[in-house]
């Protein structure tokens, strides 16, 4: 019995030390596990597929619903899920000012157990102009899956 | 000895839950600690410091020093820290163009044990013209500290 607890000492301690900081200068810019990596390039592509039928609340669902989500871009930060919202609102009244909208070239890290980086790519084809640039998104994990908690997004300086 | 050992498994085993997708959701957003806090303060000051007499080495002494360093902005993304060092070096030559940096209205949030997302406003004072916008950083803790490992820097719409 006692060598039995001594082992589960060791595995539990083991386990531990994979969280240390020594662990992390190794795993910075680590590889997210191909399920979490799939969970997130899932809400992705959800929220491509939202955006392309101009459904801007479906696209949202890829946020985390909270007034701590924020949203950084050339017009400083918006903070608050319904902000943002109302920012994409207004940015994109009607389908023709939302275009279509491609994401690509995304890549994504691992921050820690719960937590993950992903840049990428966004392209806007439209009638009135296209539009591109790049996005910082932090996801976390919730029980309901992964979602943004942070978005920073800039347009190209020369627009294609 | 039994129930020594018994209590010890019940401390790692609870310290353990803690970093359950569970805890996650109610530590999104969440403080750093008072340390961590100071520490990521400190390494944005001397970055400050080191921009304000035209040092950009010491200004780079900031972010992780890796080919995997990532920086995001509207000339879209730049890949390791010798290519963003001269990206700096390029975009400001000498110290009228580098001019007086100031950083603002700063916010931490802990992604995990050893990332932290900060968001904050930057504000170059030049005689050739004020520059200013909003920055999202990536921290990762490292043996050595804790380091940017990823820059989304924005220029604001309208430069004051």
């Amino acid at each position: 019995m006692n060598s039995r607890v001594l082992i589960a000492l060791v595995i539990l301690g083991v386990s531990m030390i994979d969280r240390t900081p020594q662990a992390v200068s190794r795993s910075a810019g680590a590889q997210l596990s191909e399920a979490d990596r799939a969970a997130i390039t899932s809400v992705l592509a959800q929220q491509q597929t939202a955006w392309n039928r101009a459904d801007v609340r479906a696209f949202m669902q890829g946020y985390w619903n909270s007034p701590e989500l924020t949203f950084a871009g050339s017009s400083g930060i918006t903070r608050g899920w319904v902000p943002v919202l109302a920012r994409y609102e207004k940015q994109y009244p009607d389908q023709a000012a939302m275009g279509r909208l491609d994401f690509s070239e995304l890549e994504m890290r691992s921050l820690g157990p719960d937590a993950a980086l992903v840049l990428g790519r966004w392209h806007l084809t439209r009638h009135t102009g296209n539009l591109g640039g790049v996005y910082s998104l932090v996801f976390q994990r919730f029980p309901e899956g992964w979602r943004i908690v942070h978005d920073h997004t800039s347009s190209d300086a020369t627009p294609d």
